[in-house]
């Protein structure tokens, strides 16, 4: 018998109908012999419609408040799902995140998972129920109070519940297939990958792959558990996210981001310490910085630039205004028309020539590089947003469609 | 400093221009210098909203998973609530149920509330905050389950919160101005009653006032704790329901049900304990049976009639069906065609001759009584439906308006 943990998205259990669908998925998994546990997003745009109600009343909502106000969103779901399945013949039972022993860190909002208790969940596979657990909360000790995980939370509340439960598999349902070699809205020929490495999956969700989250990857590397990816609505074999992979190809895939703003600092002086000085308050406010540049110093002054995502910018800008002064730096600079395109591929390790030939590849487009970054499995150019389609493709033909 | 419990109907939080005016009021409370603690319902439609997304999913609902669901309803109020006071500059806090400590049987979908232990809304009082408490739901220790309290549940725990904190008054914002003579959309001549005893009150609760149910009322009685019932939206005194009022009027106010179904049970032999036969049953699936009546025996035969809520129609066929056979009564009669108007009144039980007069007054208006039945304070008439609006005007006339 496997003990196999599901996740359902929003556009998963969006109405009755969804919800129906999804609970036949997991009477399926049940009747085959399994253990089933399943996790719930709310439904549709339930989490939109409540932060509208929030947005109404203040532009400045108590993040304890979010929490209790959002965390409904998926009892709701919970509890339908439930209800469905026992009308159905199966018996189950719905768990809010603090009844899961979903334990977190207390930071409204975007809480981290600590530790899962998990007795009632256990409780409930023992009694030969189907588990539903609410997605994307928990419940710190100290404060006593509700929390939740911010933006991929179910995914991370599905993967941390399966590593604690030892489950075989995390299934997450969504709707898409599964993951591709590039958007396939853009990129006509992008191909659903059958297996991928957390590693390359990591950068394939940092490096704009919106379908997992880097969170959830995380845990499932920390914890060595496979995360299947997969349709809802279509069948299918998805992707499966795991340690290692039969076939590596070199290159697994191209991902792009539009979403990000490069900050360039000028003529900051060149005297040790002074990226501390920049990055520093940075940090301390939670801004994810990414793709960090500095260039070669000319008469003891450089120009510093790095990317961060859009919806950081006015507090980006806050927090480096008034150090452009302070650091004696001769400006700033903030450009919005950029983009990210990433290769990523486990493969890159042995195979040499991969960051020449995409250099060439952007530069024969015409298409100008603005800034590079690599890691041993990726290489990331951030080039003018408007090039995004063409880059896309070029690079998915050269990289891609060859292999 | 007073104590004051503040109760928001789900009109009264039925969108954020709602939850602002009533925050309005709750800011004006507090303004006066008094702590204030707030019960807050669903917002307007919600908890139906809920209801119909179970039933497209199963005409059975586990109530367990029922709980679940509908108890989210209060929970986005109340966060809603406190996030717009903290906006306007008022402290605030949110407790869902639990936090609360509200602690009820374990009857889902009709728990009682046993306790309230309060720590949470104490320490928050001591603050100095407006504590929002979402009302119809609560704990039980021994499952560990969420509860909801059934119909009027808001109001109960707004009176039993009140109660167990020694407030010194209960208010119930509500959509109507507050408690009047008659029905006003039945009776133009219907006037507020400024003070009402919790005994009348109860009266007029359980024989068709809708304004409170008779379980706060019990609750507010039992602890003396004054409820006082007004509009949210228009400034006015209201309803004061307390323990004595000053000028008792002989009747203070003419009520109706027509959600009730008259049964008989034809030709039931006359021999002790047959009335307890019929009646456990009912009692034992929790079916309120009202205003029963036994004629006078006829060769060893009675007739045994009562009125029971016209939604436990089925549940009470399905009880009595079989019974009829096995007591050897000769038929069971069911109709729905049935009212009951009630006259209520603290004063009556020193005037003599208001049956009576009832019964003529009736009777002058060719109303047919079909069944009596009364209680120190009240006497109540089973009549035609079609006749309600008339009975209720000609009995508001000759009794309070000539008062």
């Amino acid at each position: 018998m496997k003990l196999i943990v599901q996740k359902y998205g929003g556009t998963s259990v969006a109405n009755a109908d969804a919800i129906k669908k999804a609970a036949s998925k997991i009477i399926k998994t049940k009747e085959e012999g399994n253990q089933v546990v399943v996790v719930v997003s709310a439904m549709g745009s339930r989490t939109d419609e409540l932060i509208n109600l929030a947005v109404e009343l203040t532009d400045t909502p108590e993040p304890r408040e979010m929490d209790m106000l959002l965390s409904t969103g998926e009892r709701e779901t919970m509890s339908l799902m439930a209800m469905y399945l026992k009308n159905q013949g199966y018996d189950a039972i719905s768990l809010t995140g603090s009844q899961a022993g979903i334990i977190t860190t207390s930071k409204h909002g975007q809480a981290e998972i600590e530790e899962i208790t998990g007795d009632r969940v256990k409780e409930g596979l023992n009694k030969g129920k189907v588990v539903i657990v609410a997605g994307f909360q928990g419940f710190n000790r100290d404060t006593r109070e509700i929390t939740t995980l911010g933006r991929g939370g179910s995914d991370a509340t599905a993967v941390a519940l399966a590593a604690s439960l030892n489950a075989d598999v995390c299934e997450i349902y969504t709707d898409v297939e599964g993951v591709f070699t590039s958007d396939p809205k853009i990129v006509k020929n992008a191909k659903l990958i059958k297996e991928i490495t957390y590693e390359e999956m990591l950068e394939m969700a940092s490096s704009g792959a919106k379908v997992l989250m880097a969170r959830s990857v995380q845990f499932g590397k920390r914890y060595n558990v496979p995360i299947k990816v997969s349709s809802t609505f279509k069948d299918g074999e998805g992707t499966i996210v795991k340690d290692k992979v039969m076939e590596q190809a070199i290159i697994s895939g191209v991902t792009h981001n539009d979403k990000e703003i490069k900050f360039t600092l000028f003529g900051v002086p060149d005297q040790p310490g002074i990226a501390a000085k920049v990055f520093r308050p940075l940090s301390d406010i939670g801004i994810n910085v990414d793709m960090i540049v500095q260039n070669v110093s000319k008469e003891n002054k450089s120009d510093i630039s790095f990317t961060a995502p859009l919806n950081q910018l006015s507090s980006v800008q806050g927090t480096l205004g008034p150090a452009v002064e302070e650091l004696g730096a001769e400006g700033l600079d903030i450009d919005e028309s950029i983009a990210r395109v990433s290769l990523i591929g486990a493969g890159m390790k042995s195979e040499s020539g991969i960051a020449a030939k995409m250099f060439e590849t952007l530069g024969n487009a015409n298409i100008n590089i603005n800034m590079i970054s690599t890691s041993p499995i990726r290489i990331s150019c951030v080039i003018e947003k408007k090039n995004v389609e063409k880059a896309l493709n070029i690079l998915h033909d050269a990289f891609i469609e060859t292999s």
